[in-house]
């Protein structure tokens, strides 16, 4: 499976996804810049991957920091990390990252600041490590909902080019795929960024995963002829109420999908979900430059010149439309989300272990 | 305003919309192979605008015939029409076009077959001017659904590319204009072939008329945050019973704008209604070839070689989700569509005239 980044050599190596699925080429990172140039302009993407770039970014700067006290120390990389916070506002996991690298370095201020920037550096490689299982959990949990012959629509890629491992709402299918049930996923090709028909397609393909591509529009009417078993995406951020946060798109395939009395699940580890918002109307959503909607990969015009544009890269799916979200914790429904809060106790009493459609 | 079709010096001349909006060129054609290729590949397409090409291909060909008795001239010619009306299934018009035309030499079958072809010419040239009025008559029906400040989104390209004159969802946009409305139009890209961005954004910032794309996953959450005020579109077939079928996507936006209480018009000329089919689920429905998917305008690859691809190029929208159809003849319920068969009386009785909002 492919690796969407890497800590190598002491530096970050980056899948430029960009570039796919036409050319395979990595960017390496050995300052932060770079870092944050890579998540703004997509080269990585998926909220759990730039959580994983936002720590390793700020493992990346804590070596260059030269300041021989702690405050200092912690004053810049405070600053570097909120620079990283706001390369992108909608997924949560960049903020998430940057917290636990501060909590980390809080925790340890009694060390030295040479012993510091190494702890940093493991805790960077330990948040991929513990994605990769995170991944593979979520996978399993979510493989109870699908069963042998399903037609699955997915939005966007919640894939391994979107996390650390086997992805999240890819996890899942991969799961079932393991499991020997016969799939088949229809991919939204998602625009404008087309993450669905460059990305999606190429990584199940790879894994031979039977894949079909369709533009968004059409998955509304597939639903409508009975052609879709179950849709499952992934989500940038989760809030207490359960509403999600994800790819625009995503909120029209759950009101098609609860339309057609298709199931709609949301893949979401506990990195991306948010306590302290209470409902999806209070989540940031970024807008993008309209000349991603205007152009093909910045080089192929496809509408006039100086037209307006709305590019809003994010939308907010009401708990209302969602069956359920499955995190590494187990399947729980939205409304059940902000018990989670509480990590001391295992949620034994509120999962749903299965569903019956 | 831009003419789609015109004949011109016995020949047919058609705008290439498969170039807009980078460049406005024109396919000269000497015989109806070339017409019929124009509206497989998409030079011209839209309901209305492919019926009046069928006509005017008709009369081109009728000029090519050389037989030189009634039964052999009206048994090519209605080989040449079964050619005509299978070069594209989805929209009616085409088959209304050469019903047109083969109903016209049935009446005339006394006259010389040279006047006869004369006669042919002069009834696609007329089904052209007549498209014209119709156009126009239904932006007036229209017109009053819409109010000062509304933000009306379309999907498609319903304007003066798709018919002969000034459109029909956008004849309804034009006159709401005329009136003095302030009228934002938001338009779907609509995907793959992308008439929206290409098409409609280039014909209303021709004419001046404020327009902001959208990619077609963006209006079901612009709906949400109440940034849309209405929906309009065209239709390729509306039936007995009141299903429309248009281009891929209708279905998903209607189905979105009920669910966020938005209504839902759907501009549709009679020679669009297909009395003889009493439900949607019997409408042929087009698909085409993935190229259309996994390539830009045929030259930009944006999918991986050999993915499996479904492009359906047309959806079925049943009658539940329409507020209005509006017809030359008046705005009605769809369920009152069927009504309009008697075209002997004025339908004033089930008139729509205005819609509380």
């Amino acid at each position: 499976m492919v690796k969407s980044i890497e800590w190598k050599n002491d530096r970050i190596r980056i899948l430029d996804q960009r570039k796919l699925p036409l050319d395979v080429s990595y960017i390496d990172c050995d300052n932060y810049k770079k870092v944050i140039d890579c998540i703004t302009n997509l080269s990585i993407r998926g909220a759990p991957a730039i959580g994983i770039a936002a720590a390793m970014g700020l493992a990346l700067a804590a070596q260059d920091i030269h300041s021989s006290d702690y405050g200092g120390f912690t004053k810049q990389l405070r600053n570097i990390g909120v620079e990283m916070t706001e390369s992108r506002p909608t997924a949560v996991n960049i903020e998430w990252a940057v917290k636990r690298i501060m909590t980390l370095i809080e925790k340890n201020r009694d060390l030295s600041l040479d012993f510091l920037k190494k702890l940093i550096i493991k805790e960077a490689q330990a948040i991929l490590e513990e994605d990769i299982v995170i991944n593979r959990t979520i996978g399993e949990w979510g493989a109870s909902f699908v069963k042998d012959g399903d037609r699955i629509l997915t939005h966007c890629n919640a894939g391994s080019l979107a996390t650390g491992g086997c992805g999240t709402a890819t996890a899942v299918i991969r799961a079932a795929v393991a499991q020997g049930k016969k799939i088949e996923v229809i991919a939204d090709e998602t625009r404008p960024v087309l993450q669905g028909a460059r990305l999606t397609t190429w990584e199940l393909m790879e894994d031979n995963i039977s894949v079909t591509l369709i533009p968004d529009n059409t998955a509304g009417f597939l639903m409508k002829r009975g052609e879709i078993d179950l849709c499952i995406v992934g989500t940038d951020r989760t809030v207490r109420n359960g509403d999600v946060a994800n790819k625009i798109g995503t909120y029209s395939v759950a009101v098609l999908a609860k339309e057609n009395n298709v199931p709609f699940y949301v893949a979401a580890p506990m990195s991306s979900i948010d306590f302290g918002i209470s409902s999806g109307d209070d989540i940031p959503i970024e807008e993008r430059a309209g000349e991603e909607v205007t152009t093909i990969c910045g080089s192929y015009r496809i509408a006039p010149e100086g037209v307006k544009v709305r590019n809003i890269a994010f939308d907010v799916t009401p708990a209302a439309y969602i069956s359920a979200i499955i995190t590494e914790k187990g399947a729980f429904s939205p409304l059940d989300i902000h018990r989670l809060e509480d990590c001391e106790r295992e949620p034994e009493n509120f999962r749903i272990s299965s569903y019956e459609r």
